[in-house]
């Protein structure tokens, strides 16, 4: 099973990297307009290396046409680019696995699902939670409870100045926190508790909170990178999920969820558009009148 | 002890953070025009990035005219920008710590050693096997010896395909392989068997070999890149390094380097334009007829 | 008749734009990484602007999902990027308009012929001079004629020290002279006096020269953009081509020929893949053992 | 008299390119990280051209080191970029010839009025009005005035979409209108009529009115780049000033008044930091609270 790979210097593409590997995928080439990949070596030492996007793009067509299509297109790039580096896989018959937030707009997504229906392939995303076991067990018990639940978020992760300065910290390009860093927990929720019903949110440069009505669960959230919301004065992230006044503890197991995401995508069973469609059109009504 | 960093986010520079953290000094500002630097977070959060030079020289300008200069800009920069962020530091009353090699031409050190004494600061460069504990020994015992030694050096180091296509690969900006790898070694010949007399040499694209004749030994060396170099056929590095038939091993060590390099930089011992002046003038008129 | 335009901030651009008005079309949007674009509102001020080519894709995509697909995309941007741009309009059900040399490779026309008969479109070529009176009346006048011609081009176009460094110095990004230059010339001859037979070529850093048989005419060519070629000692570029020991004099009305060359295109009379064939293979076996 | 020119491929560098001929002076180095600067052979076809400011700056060094520090160093860079740059061209013992707005802010004019001090060099900027027979002439009539004026400037000049995503469109990049477009106006005002006493200003996105109070007049402006404020409907800039109702026409010889301004800088006349402190003070408080 062959792959490509998007985004190649950044830092979540190590464990996509990682992930190939461990599914016994081949990475036959990489893109990244930056050209510190020198860790590549130490995977698949063989992958062709592309500084740009349009030269990996006559590749990928070269192999198309010669009736070897790469299976895969792993894309790692900044959030707005995803779309359109998904389209180039498609067009390039290859499937695509895409890092989360998939996109920004859920107009977006219908136009994708447009493409993925005319190449005939999948467009898988990174959900993993959805397969953290804490998670899949809490799923399971809450299908079968018929009360209302309050869940408390509290996510604090300090970022220090590059971020404002950094693709990362720009809301045209990250689609900010609640996009970069809420919709793990927004999908992960609607999931287990179900749609959602209402909301009410305020958002800040460096912080969002608020409250989400579930189908089975009242949510408070707070999202923050400032420092100064942390409880105390070191840099550690401060991270809490209650449910019903218990703490989740989630954080064992969560680095190797890559790996398990790629196991179910190669097996047909990788979470895609229809998936992530809820939590994106919350979001994208939560941050519309900014 | 405040210092700066330009070129944050590649490969080696996380090294000369770990470095400044080791001496108990402290970064304010890093510069680098690719923003995957995230990774300061654990170790300087507080320290402000600049994507542009120019912002950063702004910063370290404004710091200069209130008193207060940054101590040491560390540069970690592609080679052939070496001289020109040495002398940003400079102009703004820094010292320098530059990762080698420091320039490409003995011309340049001599143009940045009129700017040393010009604004009465000092450039430190990295030269860490002078600090390896086997290297220091066997300077000892050679500098008693009188005899002529014979010394064999093979180094296959194989980079896959996104080396030919990064600066690294690219003889303008790094200097090619001698330069990039080279130096090292013959910086350690020159300083332990004396200055070179004689060589000869043969460059191809991926690999340099020939014949060093130095004060106290003669000198066989081959350079490579080349995966089929190798002779075995993995991915892994083959260093060998005999003196008279004997295997000099320095691998164990060799990463804390920096660490010691900076100890020794801000107690004023540190290794500057001087000492790697020869190790220059010999790669410079070993590469001069490409 | 709605147009778009990659690589709008160089120096040919700006003839495409005029023909986009001098047919009557719109220019609807336009990309480049470099934003020096301000002239356009002189022309067609309701463009939209792209700096990223992902997101003009996305608005392609758009456009032609809601059903209208822009009609021609024009691409104005490095040698070695045209194939990847044109995949990119064709993708978008849009037809090609694309600067010569259309690729530098006969392997990369083959692939996009593919593609061209895959979405229906057509890929069209810019040859300016099939569209000069002089070479069309030339053209007839050894259609009719059965003898051997003797043709002389001396080509020098002197180029300053900024051109070594711009991607059209780049062999790899333009092709070298033949192909940034050469085209022209070798497709005109070809049309007019037939197939080539048999070359030889001497290829220097800024100059090639050499001969060429077609099959009625034997060439013999010098292309320089090397100042110390010129007769004379001033920047004006020296120009000659003689047939037969007579000068053709096409410079006057050279510079309106992208408005012609437009008339045709929107006309479906358009030069393409097959037309450039000849040429392309040419110089590919004339530059290939560099 | 030697120049060097940093900014080369953007809009406004032909003009000082054009100048600098117009002095006869010889531009010998050009510097843009964009190569689309082959203009400059129909003016300077020797000059050496830098895509990195670094190179340039190794340029500007070694020439200094030689002696032959080059003279004038002309900036035509983005804004945000001019007080970098400028230091850039003092330390390496040159005067400075730089475009408008100088800086964006006071603070930077204080701290490059001490490098100017201490490297005993001279920075220049363009304040082209203060070139023009009108305004001379305005300016000797207003100084014999005892009264209060009237003036009102209306400048609508629209900008298509591509300005929102150029760097003149950003904020922190230009300065925003009033910088890019006012400072022009303010300036000639304040030279004219006298210190601002007093203001107030509603800064929208792509406009900006008030009211400014001289020592020898009351000004109503509006400076804007929307089509929608034009008072009809064609792309073409709307312009008048109006000083007790009579109109100022300064259109007749506007676009040769960088050669006039480099006459006077060559002749030691040219206008510096002292010149545009007021301008700048009074924009940067005008722009302050956004």
């Amino acid at each position: 099973m062959n792959f490509g790979l998007i985004g190649a210097s950044g830092y979540i593409a190590k464990r996509h990297v990682q992930a190939i590997k461990h599914v016994n995928g081949d990475l036959l080439m990489l893109a990244d307009p930056h050209d510190n990949v020198g860790y590549i070596d130490g995977f698949f030492p063989n992958a062709s290396y592309y500084r740009e996007i349009e030269r990996f793009d006559r590749n990928l067509d070269r192999l198309y046409q010669e009736g070897n299509a790469i299976d895969y297109v792993s894309i790692c790039t900044p959030n707005y680019l995803h779309d359109s580096h998904i389209r180039l896989a498609l067009r390039n018959n290859s499937n695509v696995i895409c890092e989360k937030p998939l996109v920004l707009k859920t107009e977006h997504l219908m136009l994708l699902k447009n493409l993925e229906d005319a190449y005939g392939k999948k467009i898988n995303t990174i959900l993993q939670l959805r397969h953290h076991d804490k998670i899949i067990n809490l799923k399971k018990r809450i299908s079968n409870s018929t009360q209302r639940h309050q869940v408390k978020i509290k996510y604090i992760t300090p970022r220090g100045n590059w971020y404002d300065y950094s693709w990362k910290g720009t809301k045209d390009k990250s689609g900010g926190i609640l996009f970069n860093i809420g919709i793990h927990f927004f999908d992960m929720l609607i999931w287990v508790f179900g749609s959602s019903t209402n909301f009410n949110v305020t958002n800040r440069d460096k912080k969002s909170f608020g409250n989400i009505q579930l189908e089975k669960a009242d949510v408070a959230f707070e999202l923050s990178i400032d420092y100064n919301d942390l409880p105390y004065k070191d840099w550690t992230p401060f991270r809490s999920i209650t449910i019903d006044g218990e703490e989740l503890d989630f954080s064992v197991g969560f680095t190797e969820l890559h790996n398990t995401s790629y196991e179910h995508i190669i097996t047909n069973k990788g979470y895609g558009i229809d998936d992530i469609f809820q939590a994106t059109d919350l979001i994208e009504k939560m941050t519309r009148n900014e």
